[in-house]
C-alpha cells in the first residue's frame, strides 16, 4: 500500500521511520507547508511536495497520514483532505472528538473515503483498553495515570518564568496511588493525587533561585495543586540528560465478579516509551493498514480505533494469526 | 438479548453471574448433560433443561455460550451446536485452533449462524494484546508470563504422588525475569526461566516427607525443569488458604522504533484475577454481545477475538464511546 505523509515535524518523521519497519508499505511522498526544498527526508528517492500540490498525487496515494496539531491544524485539515483521500489523524482534544468526528464523517462519506481519527495512545490504545476492560468488567472503576513523561505545556510554562532560560517538566505517577489501585481497593483519586511534577530548569547567572522555585511551585493551574520539585541544572546537563521525549502511562480497571461481587479482578495496560512521537506514529501506521483494508471491503466514512478489528492491523494473514498467535 | 448456557460447571456459573452484571442480557435457560432436577441455579425463574432438549429452545436463544472442556467436549459440541445457534466457546488448546476453526466455520456457515471461538484470556485477551502490540511494534520481541495462579494439571500431578492426600500448585512468574523484560533488554528466556512452581500438599500421617519432596521436585515434565518449592500443610490450611482459583499473567512486547531502532518502547498488558473461571466467563459474555450484533448485521461463520471490533463488546453506544471514553 502507498502511503503519503502530510506534515513533517516529529510525528511525520516518526511515520517515515515506522513505514520502513512495515514491509507492505511504501512511502510515496511527503507534503509540507514549508518550502519543499528546505525539507530533507530520511528515505532516499522520495519527493517532498508543497501541500498546495497534493491533488496532483491523488491517484498515487492509498492512505494519507495527516501529522498536524490538534489545536489549529487538524480541525480543518482532516475534513478537507478526507474529501479526496483515505486519511488517518491523531486528533487528541478529547472534548472535541464528537464534533471533529461529525465534520470528518461528512466529507469522508461525500468523497467515498475512509477516515480514522484520534489514533495514537491517548486517545488511541488507552481508549481501546478502557473499552475492553469496561466491557469485560461492567462492575468496576477505571484509572488512567500518565508518565513518566515530558509535558510540553508544562515545560513551556517553566520557560515563561522570569530568569529561566530553558526547562523541562516530567509528569510522574505517584507510586503509592498506583499500588493502591492495583491492590483492588478502588480508591477515589483526583488527577493531582495520582501525579507529581518534576522540573529541571536552566537559569540566568546570579538570579534568586528561591524566588524562581517559589514562582514555579505556586503557579496556578500548572503546579500549585501538585507536589512539585524544582531542580537547577546547567544548559549542558539539560541537553545531555533531557533531550529525549519519553512518555507512557497506565490504564487500570479494577472490577469485581461473582454473584455477590466477591472476587476482585484487575486489568492493567501500561506503556513505557522512549519516544512519544515515534510510538504515536507507529500506531498511526498500523491503523493506516486497517483503513486501506476496510476501504477495500467497501467501508467508508469516519471511524475511530474502537471500530477497527485487531486483525486488520496485522501484517499476519488470518490463517497465520490463528496458527501462531491466538 | 437472550442468552443460553450449555454446561453448568465453574465456567457456566461464572457466565450466569456475568449476565447479571449486563443489563442488556437475559438468561433464558441452562442446558446440562446431568439430570436437570439435580442442578440448582442462582438466578430465580430460569429453567434447567436436559441438553437433549436444546432444539425445543432454538427460537428463544440469540446466543448460546458453550461451557465445556477443550479436550473432549468442545471439539464436537461447538460444530454441532453452531448448526442451529449463534455460539461462543472458550476452546483453549492453542495448537488445535486452526482445525477447530475450520470445523466450526463449516457448520456455522451451513446454519447461517455466527460462532466466536477461543474466547477467554489466553487464548483471548492475551491474543488480542499480542496482536495489537506486534502490529504497532513490528520490530520487537514478545513475552508471555503466567501467574500467580493455580495450575489444575500440576495440582493433579501432586495428588498422584504416593502419600499425598491433596495438593495445589501455583505457577509464579520470576520477578527478575519480568524486570529484565521490562527494562527493554530483550533477553532470551525459556518458559522455565520465566516461572517457578510453588506446591502446597497435605500428606498422610507418618509418611516420609523428604521422599515426597524428592519425588515432586524430580517429576519429569511437571517439575524437574523448574525451581520448585514444596510446603507441607494441614487439610484445614488447604481449605482455608487455597480454595480459590486465582490466576493472571503478563503479555509484554519490547520493541524499538526510530530510523536506526534507537528508541525502546514497552507495551505491557497484565491481569490479576481472584477467580480465573469468572474472568473467563466475563469475557465470554462480552463477546456474546458482539456475536449478536455482528449476526444482526448479517455476518456469519466462525470468528475469533481478533475479528471483533472493540466497540461491539460495549454496553455504550458509539456516540457515548466518542463523547466519554475515547
Amino acid at each position: 500500500m502507498r502511503v503519503g505523509i502530510y506534515g513533517y515535524g516529529n510525528l511525520g518523521k516518526g511515520v517515515e521511520c515506522a513505514i520502513k519497519n512495515n514491509p507492505d508499505m511504501e512511502l510515496v511522498g511527503v507534503f509540507t507547508r514549508r518550502n519543499p526544498s528546505e525539507v530533507k527526508l530520511l528515505t532516499e528517492g522520495v519527493n517532498v511536495y508543497s501541500s498546495n500540490d497534493i491533488m496532483t498525487m491523488k491517484d498515487e496515494i492509498d492512505v494519507l497520514i495527516i501529522c498536524g496539531g490538534s489545536a489549529t491544524d487538524l480541525p480543518h485539515l482532516t475534513p478537507e483532505l478526507a474529501k479526496d483521500f483515505n486519511v488517518i489523524d491523531s486528533f487528541d482534544t478529547h472534548s472535541k472528538i464528537p464534533e471533529h468526528f461529525e465534520n470528518v464523517n461528512k466529507s469522508a462519506e461525500e468523497g467515498e473515503n475512509i477516515a480514522i481519527i484520534s489514533v495514537g495512545w491517548d486517545p488511541g490504545m488507552f481508549s481501546v483498553n478502557r473499552l475492553y476492560a469496561m466491557s469485560i468488567l461492567p462492575n468496576g472503576k477505571d484509572y488512567t495515570f500518565w508518565g513518566r513523561g515530558v509535558s510540553q505545556g508544562h515545560s513551556q510554562a517553566l520557560r515563561e518564568v522570569e530568569g529561566v532560560l530553558d526547562g523541562k517538566q516530567y509528569t510522574i505517577p505517584v507510586k503509592s496511588a498506583l499500588e493502591k489501585v492495583r491492590s483492588g481497593s478502588k480508591p477515589e483519586l483526583s488527577t493531582r493525587e495520582k501525579h507529581i511534577r518534576e522540573c529541571f530548569v536552566v537559569v540566568e547567572d546570579g538570579v534568586d533561585k528561591e524566588r524562581i522555585k517559589q514562582e514555579i511551585t505556586t503557579m496556578p493551574n500548572y503546579f500549585v495543586d501538585y507536589e512539585t520539585t524544582v531542580n537547577f541544572i546547567t544548559e549542558e546537563e539539560l541537553r545531555r540528560d533531557h533531550s529525549k521525549i519519553p512518555h507512557g502511562g497506565f490504564v487500570i480497571r479494577s472490577g469485581s465478579t461473582g454473584w455477590n461481587h466477591e472476587h476482585n479482578q484487575i486489568i492493567e495496560y501500561n506503556l513505557k516509551l522512549d519516544s512519544n512521537p515515534e510510538f504515536t506514529s507507529s500506531v498511526l501506521v498500523a491503523y493506516a493498514r486497517a483503513a486501506y483494508r476496510m476501504r477495500c471491503r467497501g467501508i467508508t466514512g469516519c471511524k475511530t480505533v474502537v471500530d477497527v478489528a485487531p486483525a486488520d492491523l496485522s501484517l499476519l494473514t488470518p490463517e497465520e494469526i490463528r496458527a501462531e498467535l491466538l
